[in-house]
C-alpha cells in the first residue's frame, strides 16, 4: 500500500494534542504503512514551525516512541498556521495545498479537531468555504468527543458538519472505542456461540455496567462543571458499552452494518423515567486515607452548581431481546473502587432442586466482563460442597486478559490508523449521536443531587433502583461473588 | 441420632477389603454417629477372630486415619466365621443373632459383599435361608461391582436377590459413584441454570468421554483377562458418567428419582451398531520411556484371549433431547495421558462474522470437565487477537476443584455413609445394571481387535468413529485448546 496523507490539527499545542494525540498519531503514521505525510499545526496562537516541531518532539519524547519512530515522523513536512482573523482559513487551505503540491502529497486530508465543544461550530465554519475539504484526494473530518452538549447542539453540529462533509467522511471520537477490550466485546459476542445463544430476555435477569473512578474533579473541575456524569460518561462511554452489549448480530462486520444495530438499540430504550435516576454529588471526607473536599469547594466550580459527579440509571431496551430485562448503568467519581466492569446475571434455576428454595433467588450464574483495573473474564458457577451434602459452593472460572493485552495499540494510535484506512466502524455515527442525546435529554439537568460520602459505592438511594432480590448492584470492591449490596 | 450397626463382610480379608473397604468402613462408622457396632468377617479361610482384629488393624495402620479412630473401630465387636461347609450360613446367621443380642444390637444389618462375581451367587443362595435377612432391624445387601458379566448372569443374579431382598435394601456398588467429582456432576447440572438451558442437542454438537489409564494389565491380568475394557469400565464407570450427563433433571433429588432419569438415557439409547465400535489391545513397546510387554504376554492371559483393553463407542441417544449428538465413549489402558474427561462441543456460531468462513467450524465453544489426573473446569473461549483486526484466539476460562476436594470423603466412605443411612442415590438399581448389560451385549465378545502401540491414543481406526470435521478425539496429552487428532 502506497499511502500519503496530510494531517492538519485544529488545536495542536492543546493539552489532548500533547499528550494523546501527536505520540499515538506518530505511531499510526509509522506502523501503517504511511510513504509520506505532513502534519499542519493550527491554533489560536501564534506560533514558528520550529516552536511546533518542538512541542512534537517534546510530546513525544514523553513516551516510550522509538527515536527511530519519532525520527521518521518528524521527517515529513511540519507546519503551523494561526487562525482567528479574518481570511485565515482561506489561508490555511492554500497553506495545505502548497505544502501538498511541495511535497508530492496527493491530497488525502485528515483535519483533525482537537478542540472543545464550544469551539466546534466555528472551526466546521471555517473550514468551510476555506477549499480545506476540496482536494484530488479523499477528506476525513475526525471530532473528538463530546459531540455537543445537548441534543439541539449535536443536531446544529451535525447539520453544520454535512454542509461540508459526508457522513461516509466523519470520524466522531469517543476513545473508549478504540480500547482493545471494548473492541473484544464485538468478538466476545459473536465468536462465541454458547453466549450468544443465551444473550436474551430468556436467560438473562439484568446487565450492569459500571464505570467507577476513586478520583474527584481535581485540576479540571472547571471543565467538568460544565459537562458532569451524565454528560461526561453517560452519552458516550457507558452508552458505547450498553449498545454493544445489546445490539442484535450484525448483518456483516462493517462500520455501517455495526453502527446500525447500535442506533437501534437507543431507538428501542424506553424513555428513562423520573424514577430511574439516582444523581449525587460527593462530598467532603476521605479517600484511601486523604482527605478531600466536597465537590462544591473544587476551585472552579460555581456555587450554585447542580453538576451531577454521580449518576445511576434503570434502563430498559424493548425490543424482542431485552423488553423487561432491567439494564443498570452507573457512574460516579470519588468512588470505593476504581473499576469498569459489565456484569450479566443469568436467570436462576427454574427449580431448585440442588439449593435450599430460600437460597434458590442467590444462585444465579454471572458473567463479569471486567474492563478496568484489570481485564478478566469471570463466570460465576456452583459446584459441589465436598461431603455428604449436595449443598454449593460458588467458584469463578476466570481468565486474565492483560497478558494479551499487552501486546495491544493504544486506543488513540487504534482509531487515528482507522481513519487513515478508511474503517468507520469504531467513530459514531451522527444519528447514533443524536438518539443517545435523546435518550439521556431528560436527566441531563436534574437538581436533586444527593450528597454522598467520598470512598463509598455511591448515594444510599441508588439501591433503591434495584428492589428486586437478588439483583442489587455488585459492590465495587471486593471480588464480584455473587454478593450485593 | 442414636443408630447400631452389625456390619457382616464377605471377604473380608481379601484384598479389596484389607486396601479399601476396612479402612472407609472405619471412617464412616465413626463419623456418621454410629454409637455400637459389630463387624463379622466371613471368609473360605479359617481366621481366629484375634487374627481378623490383627487384619483390620493392620489395614487401618496403612492409612493416614487417628489411632483415636482405629480404637474406637475396634472397640466395637469383632468377630469372624469362615463359610463353605454344610449349615455354615446357618451358622452365621445364628453368631450374628448371639452377638447382636449380647452386644445390645438392634439388629440394623450391612451385609457387604466383597466378592468376586463368580462367587456372588452362592453367597446370596448361602444367605437365603440362613436367617440373616431376618431381624427386628433393616438389613441392606451391598454388593461390589462388577455386577455380572453379561446381561444374562445380571438378570440372574438380580432374580436371586430379590428372592431375599427387596430393591429398596439392595446397594450395588460402583466406587465411581461416591467420587466427589462425579457427585458434582448433577450439582454442576441442576444449580448452574446457563448450562443447563444449553444442555441440549440445539445447542451441542458432541460429548465425549475419556478414561484413559497409563498402566496396563500388569500384576491383575488373569482378572483383566477375564472382563477387559468394556466390561471393566464402559459398562460401569463410563455408563456412569454418560447418564449423569444425559439425563433429564430428575423431579426431586431423591435416589429414585435420580436413578429412574438415569435408566432412561439407557433406554433411550439406540443400539450400537457394529461399525460404532473400535476394539483394540496393545502390543509391545515403550511408554514413558520405559518398555513394555505385548499384552499378549502379560502373565495371567491367554493364548487365544480376545478381551480388549481399548474400546471407543459412537453413541446416540433418541430422545427429544439428545437426538442426533453423537456421544463419542473411549477407554483404554496403556494411552499416552492418565486422564479422565467429559468433553462438551457446543454448536458453532451459526454465522462468521468473526472468523473467516473457512476457520470457523473450528471455532466452537468447549467445555471440559476433567475429573483426573487434576480436578477442573473448563470453558474454551474465542477473545480478540490484539491488534487492528477481527481474528481471535482461543483461551480457557478454568478453576480447579482439588482444592475443594482436598476435605472430600473417599468414594468408599462416602457410599458406606450412605449404606448406613439409607441413601440409595449413588448405588445401582437392578433395572439400571440390566439396561447397561443391555446396551453393551452386542460389543462384549468382539474379536476384531487392533492392536495399538503403548502410550499412543489408541488404534488409528478410532478415528474413523469421528468423520465429520472438526468433531474428533480430544488428544489425551496436551491441553485441551480445541485442537483434534
Amino acid at each position: 500500500m502506497s499511502l500519503d496523507v496530510t494531517f492538519v490539527i485544529f488545536g495542536a499545542t492543546g493539552n489532548l494534542a500533547r499528550t494523546k494525540l501527536l505520540p499515538s498519531l506518530a505511531r499510526a503514521v509509522i506502523h501503517s504503512g504511511v510513504t509520506n505525510h505532513a502534519v499542519i499545526g493550527v491554533g489560536t496562537t501564534v506560533r514558528s514551525e520550529a516552536e511546533f516541531t518542538q512541542i512534537i518532539r517534546a510530546s513525544l519524547d514523553d513516551t516510550d516512541i522509538e527515536a527511530d519512530c519519532t525520527e521518521r515522523f518528524l521527517g515529513g513536512t511540519i507546519a503551523y498556521h494561526a487562525v482567528g482573523g479574518d481570511g485565515s482559513f482561506t489561508a490555511l487551505g492554500d497553506l495545505v495545498r502548497s505544502i501538498e503540491s511541495g511535497a508530492g502529497l496527493s491530497g488525502n486530508r485528515v483535519l483533525y479537531l482537537a478542540v472543545p465543544p464550544s469551539h466546534l461550530d466555528a472551526t466546521v465554519a471555517g473550514i468551510d468555504g476555506s477549499g480545506l475539504d476540496e482536494s484530488s484526494g479523499w477528506t476525513r473530518l475526525v471530532v473528538e468527543k463530546p459531540f455537543g452538549v445537548d441534543l439541539a447542539s449535536a443536531m446544529r453540529s451535525n447539520r453544520l458538519i454535512h454542509r461540508v462533509f459526508s457522513e461516509d467522511d466523519v470520524y466522531r471520537i469517543d476513545h473508549y472505542l478504540g480500547k482493545e477490550t471494548v473492541r473484544n466485546l464485538l468478538v466476545f459476542r459473536f465468536a462465541n456461540a454458547l453466549f450468544e445463544h443465551m444473550w436474551n430476555r430468556s436467560q438473562i435477569d439484568s446487565v450492569e455496567i459500571t464505570v467507577a473512578e476513586m478520583t474527584g474533579a481535581q485540576g479540571r473541575a472547571a471543565y467538568y462543571d460544565e459537562s458532569g456524569a451524565v454528560r461526561d460518561m453517560v452519552q458516550n462511554h457507558l452508552t458505547q458499552l450498553l449498545t454493544l452489549i445489546a445490539m442484535e448480530p450484525p448483518v456483516a462486520m462493517t462500520a455501517d452494518a455495526i453502527r446500525s444495530e447500535k442506533v437501534k438499540v437507543l431507538q428501542a430504550a424506553r424513555a428513562i423515567g423520573h424514577t430511574d435516576v439516582v444523581v449525587g454529588r460527593y462530598g467532603s471526607g476521605t479517600i484511601d486515607g486523604r482527605a478531600c473536599d466536597a465537590y462544591l469547594d473544587e476551585p472552579g466550580v460555581s456555587d450554585d452548581s447542580t453538576t451531577p459527579t454521580f449518576v445511576a440509571i434503570r434502563m430498559f431496551i424493548d425490543n424482542w431481546r431485552w423488553q423487561g430485562v432491567p439494564f443498570y448503568l452507573r457512574t460516579g467519581k470519588m468512588m470505593s473502587a476504581h473499576t469498569t466492569h459489565i456484569i450479566i446475571r443469568y436467570a436462576r434455576p427454574p427449580v431448585c432442586l440442588v439449593h435450599e428454595p430460600d437460597e434458590c433467588p442467590g444462585h444465579q450464574n454471572i458473567l463479569t466482563l471486567r474492563l478496568q483495573p484489570d481485564e478478566r473474564f469471570e463466570l460465576l458457577i456452583d459446584v459441589k460442597e465436598p461431603g455428604d451434602t449436595l449443598a454449593t459452593r460458588r467458584i469463578p472460572l476466570s481468565v486474565r486478559y492483560d497478558d494479551i493485552l499487552a501486546e495491544a495499540p493504544d486506543a488513540y494510535q487504534t482509531l487515528l490508523t482507522d481513519v487513515i484506512t478508511g474503517d468507520q466502524t469504531l467513530f459514531v455515527r451522527s444519528d447514533e449521536v443524536e438518539a443517545s442525546w435523546q435518550l439521556y435529554e431528560p436527566i441531563l439537568d436534574r437538581d436533586d443531587l444527593e450528597t454522598y460520602a467520598p470512598g463509598t459505592d455511591g448515594p444510599d438511594s441508588a439501591r433503591g433502583l434495584i428492589s428486586t432480590y437478588p439483583m442489587a448492584w455488585t459492590p465495587l470492591s471486593g471480588p464480584i461473588d455473587g454478593s450485593t449490596r
